[in-house]
């Protein structure tokens, strides 16, 4: 299973819409393994095109190994390949999964420049407008395959303190530390994106696939931000997990993080 | 500023694609408030399409409201009117604030029904696969704007103490603990999924729309599974956040949640 493959449809047209659509559906576990996919017929109307449309996307979700198309059984999902491959950070105990998975894959500098701070990254990190901050983009791999699209910023005088060679070896947090930074918060937001043509191209997916879209604010102890990152993920292969236990009695009964609770 | 305008632009043409790419990151923050696009040129080069697509994309930007033409400057951001709608739920304490919001949104129930359980919301459950389970299909809107569309499934024994009527006009987590569950704990996978035909239309967006897609397991003190939801959100309009405080001392010094942190 190539999960890869650019499906040899041409961008933008009818059939690699719903490849792209039918591939993110068997990904993210609407269809499960071993499931029949819906008739081409009931395809076509449901996506509102032709059947021959439909076949095409069919045919390239077969070659690209995400179904097996079975004489008079129809199509029929198979992701078990796919299954081992996923990474998962816990919520609960969120960095230090990061920092682990750090560990087991490799990370490569796609850019390393000293540039004026876009504004609503100067304001985030509550430094001046226009200051100067150290940008790194990286892309995150496990086994070869790309899952992260990681976008740093950090202030200039902290910067100083580690150079290219050390964030393509290194992870940002530990040399922020090295540095004598004394990290105390962070604020992280969580939504989704599609891949814009750059970011497609680094984590070897089609442009407008969906990414798990992370933004993370970390400040020192005197609140100053230390760093700011934004971080695209895969959904296919990289997810946030979290338990929750319910606590407290009557009114006041609500739902709290497991602190380093073990996801399933 | 109408954000569910379907922009005037053939669906699966490259105009579209643009258009829906430039949107996700003006309403991603990527690009902010009062910054300029880059030019059609660069924009053009950037999504290998000509000059004319990128005009008709920018011309629906501008009639949608996410940007404003101005001459001789370009195309400049206006997110203003967007940024006040934005509903967001604590990561620490996630359920108490989704509990809040179903206080101040409402519900529209798509589809209730008896079914046998699909094998992996079975799986989920701990029941038998086949066993029958009260399926529900809700969309939840806040000042009559939908964001997120919602797939339960409930053992068939526990969901008899409710009916449609009841989903239509209360949270489901109120009547599982009125029929005398004791929820005890859950597991939450968070990741982004792209809007299918059906999803884009009930939340009115554009098909290949990105979404927040969250899938939880909800457990009673037994361990038995009495709640699979699968969650879509519109990320203009639900992110979820959370607040990490690094504690402990030297090589044990980690990141944990900070329960009941308020988000920025």
């Amino acid at each position: 299973m190539s999960i890869n493959a650019h499906s040899g449809l041409p961008e933008g047209g009818k059939a690699r819409r719903v490849y792209l659509l039918l591939r993110d559906e068997i990904s993210n576990g609407a269809f499960k393994d071993g499931t029949r996919l819906p008739g081409e017929h009931k395809l076509a109307e449901q996506f509102d095109v032709s059947r021959i449309t439909i076949r095409r996307a069919l045919e390239a979700l077969a070659a690209d190994g995400w179904i097996e198309k079975k004489t008079g059984a129809g199509s029929v999902v198979r992701t078990q390949e796919q299954a081992g491959q996923r990474l998962s950070a816990d919520f609960a105990t969120l960095i230090p999964h990061l920092v682990e998975m750090d560990r087991k894959t490799t990370a490569r500098l796609l850019s390393f420049s000293y540039d004026s701070a876009p504004a609503a990254v100067a304001q985030a990190l509550g430094i001046p407008e226009g200051a100067d901050v150290q940008k790194a983009v990286r892309v995150r791999s496990s086994g070869g395959t790309p899952f992260s699209h990681l976008t740093t910023y950090v202030p200039k005088d902290i910067a100083l303190s580690y150079d290219e060679a050390d964030l393509a070896t290194q992870p940002l947090f530990r040399l922020l530390e090295r540095s004598g930074v004394s990290v105390e918060s962070a604020h992280q937001t969580v939504t989704a994106a599609l891949a814009t043509p750059d970011v497609a191209e680094a984590l070897e997916v089609s442009v407008g696939s969906p990414l798990l879209f992370v933004q993370r604010i970390v400040r020192d102890a005197g609140g100053q931000g230390v760093e700011h990152l934004s971080a695209l993920y895969r959904p296919d292969l990289f997810r946030l997990e979290m338990d929750l236990a319910r606590v407290g009695a009557g009114e006041a009964r609500h739902w709290e993080p497991v602190i380093g609770g073990t996801s399933s």
